[in-house]
């Protein structure tokens, strides 16, 4: 069987779907790897190293893909008109061949459909169920863990400000406060990551539970303590909506809080949804001039009221807002890798000894991510 | 006494030579205290911040410059015919008028000259000696420091993968390793920033006694230590020089452990002088696509083959090389903040109780700094 890596053609996207550890690997299963030559260059990967590997180098999109059984990518396949350089790389697939990558179905239903007529059989990796056995092929973890990293790395770059406290000779440099909204495996990185780099750091999560964990990585919990937090605190992660006095005592407790902060990092995805609003234009205003907010929910529409995708505003009073596309590329290189291995782990679970990658389309793994089926759109938030 | 904070108008320069804080305390002195308009703005401070210290806002240069008896700058006046605005800076200071500022003579010896035809008195902040009394006044050290702080959150932001390990459920990523080259103030803070984030730090330098504060820092120190290296380990800081066998010998084993870095700072400055070469072509094409190279002295010539001031050079096997000009006012805040304390103690040095601040010719400090009195050049490195 022929696994294919084209290069992504998206703008802005660095990241490739094999590195040359899981070219090996994909080796070992008895698959034939073809690399697109230059696939690995945004993530420091040479032609070099995946040949060395075990790959094939392909001289375009058009002999990597040609007569692949399977193609693996991080963003989903441009169609005819997209992209710059002409390349409908759909129109490259095989009819059958099964296609891997974060397909962004709810945001490109014509895409969906457009896998189905070509026959092609397509999976959003980022639809993996949040069960253990697909713990290692859960995309979205990965990459949210490098992103709340570079979160952190863009805010001390952006902040005029040492994060550490420095004692000098001509005085001592306050540490930097940070404040995370949102504690999720990219919020839970941003802590660490903040408090490593010395900053006093805070967090916040419509969810009591994981006041423990920001405590055990040396961040204070932000929250209104009262009977109703301590008994939703002890019901577990996801615990019932809070009533709406709660909410009302909870957003003035931030309003306060918010003031104090010189970086404001915000990560609260909703699948499928727009981002809640969790920083206001009066929020923003009520900020020093200097201070740095990160919306990583950009994509997404925002947390953060004036955010811009991929432009780094500067308020009236001098608080800069960064809204970075795409976040994970911005990490290329260990982003590329840690995707590979989900995408390798999900292909080592379709492996047969005897057949080779078989797809059971009965199993928990399979029905959560498979769009289409043999010119169908067979996925339930998709078909009809 | 009028002491003016201008606007400072080289290109790229965004600290400023006051804050809010030294304002204030140089009113306290009995001092008026005039700041340009704007001129905080670069660092986060607005004029507002200035007002509310106790300062005088003026509306450009001119205003804020005349009849200042003493002016604090960061960088040098602006002469006619410099900069875009079209401002001779030096033609608004006063006859007789103290200037204080980073003067970079060893470069600008017009300059000099200059101060002297106008008969300002001109300070050299960097010429501050190396004497305990002096180090609250020490600018090179201030401003070195957070430049070493920055160099790292720089390498972070150009190196495509995480500096410290994380364990995920798709695998661990390894932690960086990088290489400090110059153990300086901010080699130090380079040290320990890396650090901080998670690297796995090795640090080299011509003074094998300094192998005891990197290791302090959680750094290993590289060095061939052979009987001659731990003779001069004890003898002290400035120890004599190495044999000609030592130094092929440290040569080799620093090329060999280059090959192994991801990240290499070069922090090696010889004042007055161009920055020694530490990294080679020939380093550089033994590393690993994806390494970043930071060089702190791109400005003195540079410590990296191959650097460019005020770019970020790629080469043919995948290696940034970054090439910042002005370190401290990528930070420009604190810097901003240190600078102005510097000033600050300098000045309150200088302070009588009853004639105000009185210049004592035949002191140390002054005579370290002192680049003209009254219509000529004093400085012995300049005069004549």
């Amino acid at each position: 069987m022929k696994v294919a890596i084209p290069k992504e053609r998206r703008a802005g996207e660095l990241r490739v779907a094999a590195s040359p550890e899981t070219v090996k690997k994909l080796k070992g299963l008895g698959l034939d790897v073809v690399v697109e030559s230059g696939a690995g260059l945004g993530s420091s990967l040479p032609d070099a190293a995946f040949e060395a590997a075990g790959a094939t180098i392909a001289a375009d999109a058009a002999s990597a893909l040609a007569g692949a059984d399977i193609v693996l990518k991080v963003q989903r396949p441009l169609l005819s008109g997209e992209g710059s350089d002409g390349v409908d790389e759909l129109a490259l697939l095989k009819k059958g061949a099964l296609l891997f990558a974060i397909l962004n179905p709810h945001n490109s239903r014509d895409h969906v459909k457009a896998y189905a007529a070509a026959g092609v059989n397509a999976f959003a990796m980022e639809f993996m169920p949040r069960i253990t056995r697909a713990q290692v092929m859960d995309v979205l973890s990965s990459q949210a863990n490098l992103a709340g990293y570079k979160a952190v790395v863009d805010a001390a770059t952006e902040y005029g400000r040492a994060f550490p406290m420095m004692m000098t000779a001509a005085g001592t440099v306050p540490p930097a406060r940070a404040f995370i909204m949102g504690v999720g495996v990219a919020g839970l990185q941003a802590i660490a990551t903040a408090k490593r780099l010395g900053a006093i750091v805070s967090a916040t999560d419509v969810r009591p539970a994981v006041k423990e964990q920001v405590q055990s990585l040396g961040g204070s919990f932000v929250a209104v303590e009262n009977d109703e937090f301590k008994q939703a605190e002890t019901a577990g992660g996801y615990a019932k909506e809070m009533s709406d006095d709660y909410k009302r005592q909870q957003a003035a407790l931030v309003a306060e809080h918010i003031k104090k902060q010189d970086i404001v990092i915000t990560t609260a995805l909703i699948p499928g949804r727009k981002a809640p609003i969790l920083v206001t234009a009066e929020h923003v205003a009520s900020m020093k001039p200097g201070s740095v907010i990160i919306d990583l929910a950009v994509e997404q529409g925002g947390n953060v009221e004036g955010s811009k995708l991929g432009e780094t505003v500067v308020t009236a009073n001098g608080v800069k807002i960064v809204g970075h596309a795409n976040y994970p590329s911005r990490i290329a290189e260990s982003a590329s890798l840690l995707y590979a291995k989900n995408l390798l782990a999900l292909l080592t679970a379709l492996n047969d000894k005897e057949k080779g990658i078989t797809v059971n389309w009965d199993d928990e793994i399979v029905k959560a991510i498979a769009l289409t089926r043999d010119g169908a759109v067979i996925h339930p938030a998709f078909a009809g």
